[in-house]
């Protein structure tokens, strides 16, 4: 082995004696040294991969500062539109992120693979056929699987960068995950992961009725797998449009994933375990590898893109992002508990779902409107044609052009919105039946809605055009990070205590 | 199995009775059916690799044509320097043909790894377990090859298409493939890769010498696997310049390698060989199902782009081109091999060296010049300063600012290569001491320089600039062509017959 390789996986991993040892010696008192070395030896790997976590933070500011004014010469700029500012700012600097992210990943597969203690045995005449074959304690199908990852996250950085440059239409977008998740589906399959769902026991008559308490799901378990990438690419690049929105999710999704991989961390199962417990934990410090790194790249990504944001991420970052984390759910084998905490997103997809297939006239662009005086938000709205084309054209401009008037069933779904208030509705009679607008149906105006702040659309120039509580861009970033922690909250009380009841 | 997956893999794979049969009962003569059976047994997955090429050329083709507005559009374009038109065209096409190639790849992968026959036995009990371990015969090693293939591929398309549009610098560029060359050393090194070298048996002294017939590297030999990479997505780049060229030699390349591979096919190895033998074929068959579907994108990819050139390929070919060439030569064990197949890149690489490194000035562009009446190339040239200020203003424009004066280095590494008639100098002074000009060096001139073709500096304005044979830009691609598959037959003679004396 070349000696700095030697020496670096040594001092992350090696057995002793070690450098690890010495520097133990240095820096911790006697009494701890022995747990550190117990913890090296039962999770292999996982403090080179807290190391690169810090060493990817410091290096991800960096790139960020060094590449912003090149992204911003060559034309990814963006004007910051709740801003009082004219001035745009750099865009799409999710890919310096994901580069590091990515060079991060290269620099620990020696850490983990290229160990003398994972050959198994000392060099010996053997030694060719230890790591040929599976013998002698090389992990190929860990590798496999860690290469796969890599490769679907490098798919997703390219499909979001192209996105960036040429606004690919959804038509293409859509089946590109699909494709690019073929090789993890593979290493899944070859990794002999399971295809069936547990049935509920509550209420009984679910079993009964299925005849079995396991469904065997077979193909159909790969096609939800393949369409869960699909799902996490896209529901994070939806849930956009204030600053810091897109990172600050991400980073609480990948800080929850983390949590529940140390609840998986059991060293007795490292070091003496069975066959399937130690497959357990190898499979949640595989997810731990891949996202300590993601947690310390994000959080120098949003010291740049929080509020008030110096860079844009970009679609490059959502996309790549969100591969992440359905890797990690699909390799983890626990692709169901990843959704739940995706509990927002869900949320933010399913109250779209009018626009998104047509219920309700779909502009562009669907965040809150930005007053520029108090430098509150307040919620942006959609407007109904009146079906009487000479009026509609009083209407403000919408930047859609025919308007047809709402049907009945938009009348329906969008009055049931109303009377939970996640929308705003006004009317153009009295009885209130034609309704004239209503807030886009999007999470983060629906914060708002919630909280009580009420577009007026009559409202004439110089007057405030809303009322209720001033909430700025900053306040709503931080209501939509607490919405996010406590579904995080949610997701563990379902998936270790709910779980428990209706799965006795 | 998901049925449609089974049928397609039973298609191009299966063990009998299959449709595959059924399709051959139906399309080929009885007596040639049981060879075909035969042939797919033994080397799975090349039937679909074959298939998969010939839908890459047609995909490839409807791909550029579906894409290049949208290139230009967003300003991926650029003026042809060697026509007449003025009009640009469409640059950096190589990104969609490299998109194919790997959604190729993506698709190819269930053919080979999701068939029941690879699990070499019928589903029991102890599937999971014979899927897992790398018993029950799933090659887990040759599933991570493959996936670190693509790795490595995905990283230089993702590293060519930021150059095509940020212009990344030298420094930052030379690193990059040195990194994303990791997981293919990872792969090589679990899959129990060599690292020693045969010393030649001939001269004797050297055996003698080094006091062995075999060197062990060590660690220098990942460095020098690591540095094919950064090598071979360099050199295909830096001899680019007339239409077709690019293309042209990969596509040389990638055959002769396909031409290599198809001779280790022996059809009892993969029967009932022994390990090693069985070893040797499933590398030369991992190396077919990388190269096959590139020789087929590259080709429509030609159509394109060869004389005169509808679109330009951009570094992402070059870069995605020379990764594909140095991982099969890694991953298969011939590295050494393929660097022979290189012989025209490494003539131009070190011819190019003079300027590389600064003993002769390096202008930005060292293409051919075009004489607009003919349509003929002559070669360009490069002034030295004349160590008088005054004077070297009246040169033509050069686009460099302070001319030096030829040093006496330069002077004897130019003399030697016009001797062989590899440039042509112009002199300040009669005894032909001080070199006023030198044709650049690049191999594209160093052709039209060795046939004749002479250019005339102190030709006035409608004088035809040159003198000696016509050689339009078709026919100097005609030449380099030659020269590349003449390079390949030459690495054949050295592979094949100079080994067999040297290394007796």
């Amino acid at each position: 082995m070349w000696p700095p390789f030697r020496w670096l996986s040594e001092l992350f991993l090696s057995s002793r004696p070690s450098r690890l040892t010495t520097i133990l010696d240095l820096l911790v008192p006697f009494k701890h040294r022995q747990t550190i070395l117990y913890y090296d030896d039962a999770f292999p790997g996982l403090f080179a991969a807290t190391g690169l976590s810090l060493i990817g933070y410091w290096v991800t500011s960096m790139a960020i500062a060094k590449t912003k004014d090149v992204f911003f010469a060559r034309g990814f700029k963006g004007r910051d539109l709740l801003k009082n500012k004219p001035e745009p700012i750099p865009e799409s600097l999710g890919l310096p992120t994901a580069a590091v992210y990515m060079a991060l990943l290269f620099l620990f597969t020696p850490f983990r693979y290229f160990s003398s203690r994972l050959q198994g045995v000392v060099k010996t005449g053997d030694d060719w056929e230890g790591r040929m074959d599976g013998r002698g304690g090389f992990p190929h199908h860990e590798l496999a699987s860690f290469l796969s990852a890599q490769l679907s996250f490098l798919s997703a950085i390219v499909l979001g960068f192209l996105d960036d440059v040429f606004d690919i239409r959804w038509r293409y977008k859509l089946p590109i995950p699909i494709i690019s998740s073929i090789p993890l589906l593979m290493v899944y399959y070859a990794g002999g992961g399971g295809t069936s769902v547990v049935v509920p026991g509550w209420p009984g008559f679910l079993r009964q009725w299925i005849g079995s308490s396991i469904l065997e799901l077979g193909p159909l378990y790969y096609l939800y797998m393949s369409l869960l990438s699909t799902f996490c690419t896209n529901s994070i690049n939806i849930l956009a449009g204030i600053n810091g929105v897109e990172v600050g999710q991400a980073l609480v999704i990948s800080i929850s994933l983390c949590i529940n991989d140390l609840l998986y961390l059991d060293s007795r199962a490292g070091m003496a375990g069975s066959r399937s417990s130690k497959e357990l934990l190898r499979r949640h410090l595989l997810s731990l590898y891949l996202l300590l790194p993601l947690t310390g790249v994000c959080m120098a990504l949003l010291s740049w893109n929080r509020y008030p944001a110096r860079v844009f991420v970009g679609d490059t970052f959502c996309y790549f992002a969100g591969m992440v984390f359905s890797t990690v759910g699909i390799l983890g084998h626990f692709s169901k508990t990843v959704l739940l905490f995706f509990v927002p997103q869900i949320f933010n997809f399913v109250l779209s779902c009018p626009q998104l297939f047509g219920l309700v006239p779909n502009p562009r662009h669907r965040v809150p409107r930005f007053h520029a005086e108090s430098k509150c938000l307040y919620p942006s709205i959609q407007y109904f044609g009146s079906g009487n084309a000479a009026e509609d054209e009083k209407l403000p401009n919408t930047s859609l052009k025919a308007l047809r008037p709402a049907s009945m069933l938009s009348t329906i779904v969008l009055k049931l919105l109303s009377a939970v208030r996640l929308v705003q509705l006004d009317y153009y009679d009295e009885p209130k039946r034609r309704i004239k607008s209503t807030t886009n149906l999007t999470i983060l105006n629906a914060i708002l809605v919630f909280r009580g702040v009420r577009h007026l659309p009559s409202a004439k120039a110089g007057q405030t055009p809303f009322t209720g509580p001033h909430i700025t861009e900053y306040g709503l970033w931080v209501h939509t990070m607490i919405i996010q922690i406590a579904g995080s909250c949610l997701a563990f009380a379902i998936r270790y205590w709910v779980a428990s009841v209706v799965f006795p």
